[in-house]
């Protein structure tokens, strides 16, 4: 198998979080052809822990968007309704721990560029879907676990595989829903990754540091329309409770424990000039250190939306759609890491063992809970030169760094489960 | 020519202001047929006097879907770009004063009922574009000046004629144009209308009071977006902004020398959660009793944009995108209409002969023009009894009013150049 | 007894509401020696009704000030914490009807001018104490109080006369106090008056409109401090959620029922730059046309400020510290007002019979007693040129109004009680 | 010369800063008898150069307070308006560097406790002013100053020896005006120290970290009065503008170069409820990690303070009141002063020789102005442990620390100047 090739496809299908139904599906059938068995759709996700879901509307078209382009529509008809993560487990031929992996696949709504000297461009890979791309590496991602699956497939090990191809990590909104569903508790070492950040290729680091714990939100506020000429007095003005919150949302004090952040990213109400609004959101999100301080952050950000709405009299409601908690590394195995990486063509630098985390992360859960449970988890900075930062409509990956990371982690697992 | 069903066609293809391409190009024919001279596109309507003009992409859908709807593509391609307005122009046998009607034409931007209890529904004749319609009467205008159109077309009167169909009255924005055309400089006497309002059926005012002085303005808010965990001081906030200039217009004291109206009606920015959002726009109006009031009130306006936008070093523009001024009747065409109003069958009720107002019109500025000039002008009510207020779903006017209405403009018109 | 010595004589004593010890008590020794009972101290103010009362310790600062500047000390002691209004009745030698005549007494803190063409100034009664002014013409009104005393001390009429020299009516804070009291509640007729306004001298007007309903309120935000630089987050910021509630008050929107006021006229809060402040308070006012518009003008400030203070963890307070409602004059006392002044030289002029009221007044609350108990009332505008405006430091009065006034209500009173 | 004695005498007559009038005095006096040549008064410190000096007539009160309380009024006449700043400078026998120790003399608006288990209320030496208290140690800085100028006062030493008693270190005021004369310009070893902050007695730090740069400033608001009920209209209200600001500022970014603060710790404006404030001032501080952070902060911050007020038609002024930068210590002159320590009986333990600094310090603008010409500095911490924190009502030093101190500066001068 060719993961080249098979990373070009997925780039040129990016499907968001909650709506890889085609790479879902095609991870599924791939995964069953090297003979893991397959958990995917409600089995993988629950319900009520997953964050930020689009409506039922945008995930019904693209549904039938994925079918038309190819996704196995029995296979899928499991994931309806946005459960896009596929969990495939192989048991070795002796018994022994359970290694897992964890692999992100879904792309990000930013429109690709069309430009020449755009690699995916150049060579007839851009995406297909106008609005949506892969600029954040998932795609290199997805090729690495599948190239890791067929590399395990022979199941001459001791002990247990656990492939987690993870719907929704953009917006910190997927890995929860798979740690409620208890996919995590028998996981006695967990691997994590990213390629990229500001890793140049050919360095590695074993574990990472700086991951922020977060929140994202999103406010609601419902007021009561009415003519703004005739009678300003009978409305209740949805943007004037949402202008107060987000003023007081900046204005929460920093704290001397460290680094917080907050932000009021979006802000929309209203219909006309001259009607009183009467519904407005708000989407906040808040970062800190330590999950306690992200926790007193998130209940001030409560208390202001709650009160500048009960100021102007208006309802509200708030809901997650985001989360993540800092992520710390078992030293075992960012040694263990570095130790492999040492013996993998490609590698030629080491950095201090630890690379600086890119913001938030929601695998961060599926290390809290594996730790909680007694096992050990990492979260490794694979080396990828950018041509342009992540996000950006010119983000591309270096090909050449996905089959070092097959390698790898063929290592790292043969090495656990010997 | 059965004017009821003029205006149920009308009703049926509802078409928001500066797209009136069907409309326009049905009032072009029948008012060519009628044996006017007619003057419409960029000759009815002066460019940079319009006021929230669409983006050239809605202008360009909704032309060929006027094109596909029946409408003359050779008449309304001097239209394209939003020049909907119509003028027609007969000269009377013998010569005399110039007298001018004014129609408006446009719909709103409103989903119709599509319930049994609403007539239009129940008699087939409900809105054929899904989100637009005729939720104001004016189809029923358009019908009365059509219908008058025909009624004067004989030429036996003494002087000239003008029937002036205005596109975009809804949001104040057309008639301006129209007026900076030059188009009332030469009317002696302008009779503009409307019909409901809170006047019952049977009842008529010649002339109105309480027009309110007004201006919408759109604001916008050029910021710098960066990421909100990684540098967010790097970013340039617009929201923030924008919250900022809210508050303080909402703040906007109240005038001693009487009745004033602000409000932020809509507000939109950013993108995500995780942005310091780059761009966000405002949507604005003011009203007062006086022009010169509610100039104070936009002066002020301004200025909290522009010093919001300066004080988190964002860049700004304020748009105009409607106005109006106060509507002051001369008393001779007052009285002359309910002269001639106490003539015509199905007018029982005259009240004081100054209706209310509804809120604010841009006939303003051709009242003015036409005063400046030396010549007179009135703004008259037509009861009709409404099932639900202007600007609802189930809003509709009684139809048996538009004969009523023709034939007292028709009245009035053969007084005026007897 | 010369009334121009007596105004003067209060000029130089100005005293503000609630410690108008010296005043009071020249009233009582001149009212007992005109054969009057007299109701002072806590006979004649409700304790809980009273608004904006000063703090103790100033209050008994004023206190000894007053008996060292000539008040009897016996009197003063039943006054003592601010009960300094003086009630004087006097039954007539024959029963009938009760008439009550309303004299306010209190000064303001205004710094007198002290340039030479400043009438009190140049005739060496200016004002003893620095910062304290008679700037409002109180201190006319209690001579013409006085001087009417002395005139109706033969008893010679039917029926009984009260005259109310009310403690603190600027910042509307004494008068309800009174009325809780009962003391109106055998009143059948009642006469409030003013001296100037706009009114110039010679001319009279029997009735007043367009006093506004109004609420003075205080807010008070408790905080915790914290050292700004080393924990910022553990305060809570008394002056964020003042300045969110000052922002959020003037943003009230205009009511479609008439005019409405707000004001946050003060702001205080913290002690130091690097301190988080731990209290903040605000004056507040609001005004409307009727009761009902200021109640609910009360009602969203209350809420406001509850809620700018919990949206920031703080506690809060809101008192009352004045209040007025509208005024309806009894048209039969407005005629007889007029008809009455008409006998006396000095009255040229008659206006339309009802002055412009001045802003808001507390002889409100009496007007509505007397009112609902089945009484009329009315509030009398008595003409006098100012040079300059009420509350400005060369504001003065006309003396020879004066005596007019007391002839006037000397006619008044005789002809009720005849 | 006993220097506990000194300490109490000094803690007696606290003076807050620029008011040393009697502290300066003394200082005068005893560096006098010691041989030193004294530089004070307007030679001691540049006027411009001044910050947040009190006004005209606190200045004034205060030195006749000192007069009356036994300070020197020959010497003092030459501190009239607040110059109260005095350096010692000795030759020594031989020729050699310059080195300087700086003391600062100020107190603090504090109310010093008056309950028995206060040391300084228990021996009978607590504040014989009123609401003003040494509470941060700065009566301790001036004894061992003085123990040092007698220790040094023979002369046997080669250079020069330069004591410098610095006015209104609290608000970071006074240490600027220094520098800007001159006075620092041929130091070539300076030592800046501290009594307490959270050293324990018997521990001491060579050097000191974490002095933020900081800038305090004063912003005022000058708007139009008038009436809130009869013309809020023609009023410019001062509190719009700096409850406007107040929000925007606390609502700056936090850096991610690091730690950042701001704090609007004082507002104050408006007369009355009823009155349109003219007035408001507040009072601002910045911190940051770097000068440059800072000066950002304060260019945010002057900004929003700018524009605020010009969105509400204000005119506005800004005062730096006060100012800090970071201190960098020498590392040579850290280990010189724990070499030196470590000889001292009573120093027992020396941390990692770097003390945490405590907020923010202008000696750090004479630390750089030493650098800048070519020499060394350091800021040294002393232990003393505190029976209540710095700026506490009970705040105290150990005594017995004193002599240690004035031991160890005897020891570091006799070194450097061997």
């Amino acid at each position: 198998m060719d993961i080249i090739s098979l990373r070009r496809d997925f780039h040129m299908y990016p499907e968001v979080g909650f709506t890889e139904f085609r790479t879902a599906s095609k991870i599924v059938e791939l995964l069953i052809f090297f003979g893991y068995d397959v958990i995917y759709g409600r089995d993988a996700m629950d319900e009520e822990s997953r964050k930020g879901v689009p409506t039922v509307g945008v995930l019904e078209k693209e549904y039938h968007r994925a079918i038309k382009d190819g996704a196995n529509s029995e296979i899928i008809s499991q994931m309806k309704g946005g459960y896009t993560t596929v969990v495939g487990v192989l048991e070795g031929k002796k018994p022994g721990p359970t290694i897992a992996f964890r692999f992100d696949i879904d792309a990000l709504p930013i429109l690709e560029s069309q430009e020449m000297d755009h690699h995916p461009e150049a060579n007839r890979f851009g995406s297909k879907y106008e609005g949506t791309m892969h600029a954040c590496g998932h795609d290199g991602h997805i090729a690495i676990g599948l190239g890791l699956a067929e590399k395990l497939s022979d199941g001459h090990f001791s002990g247990k595989v656990k492939l987690i191809f993870q719907a929704a990590e953009e917006g910190v909104r997927g890995a929860y829903s798979i740690v409620q569903k208890g996919l995590l508790d028998d996981v006695d070492y967990l691997f994590c990754h990213h390629l990229g950040a500001d890793v140049p290729t050919g360095e590695f680091h074993g574990g990472s540091t700086e991951f922020l714990a977060t929140t994202k939100m999103e406010g609601h506020f419902y007021g009561i329309a009415s003519h703004a000429g005739a009678s300003p007095e009978s409305g209740r003005h949805a943007l004037m409770g949402a202008a107060t919150a987000l003023l007081n949302i900046h204005a929460i004090p920093r704290f001397s424990s460290g680094l917080t952040r907050v932000n009021v990213g979006v802000l929309e109400g209203g219909t006309a000039a001259n009607i009183i609004p009467e519904y407005a959101k708000m989407k906040v999100e808040t970062r800190a250190l330590s999950k306690e301080v992200n926790l007193d952050l998130e209940k001030r950000v409560r208390n202001i939306i709650a009160q500048s709405a009960a100021m102007h009299e208006l309802e509200h409601e708030i809901e997650i759609i985001g989360a993540a908690i800092p992520i710390s590394c078992d030293q075992e195995l960012v040694e263990l890491a570095i130790e492999e990486a040492k013996q993998v063509e490609g590698f030629t630098s080491f950095g201090n063992g630890n690379g600086k985390g890119i913001g938030s992360e929601d695998a961060s859960y599926m290390i809290e809970r594996v730790q909680e449970k007694g096992g050990k988890a990492t979260y490794m900075m694979i080396g990828s030169s950018l041509p342009a930062p992540h996000h950006h409509p010119k983000f591309d990956i270096q090909e050449e760094v996905l089959p070092c990371a097959v390698e790898l982690f063929n290592r790292i697992a043969r090495r656990i489960l010997q």
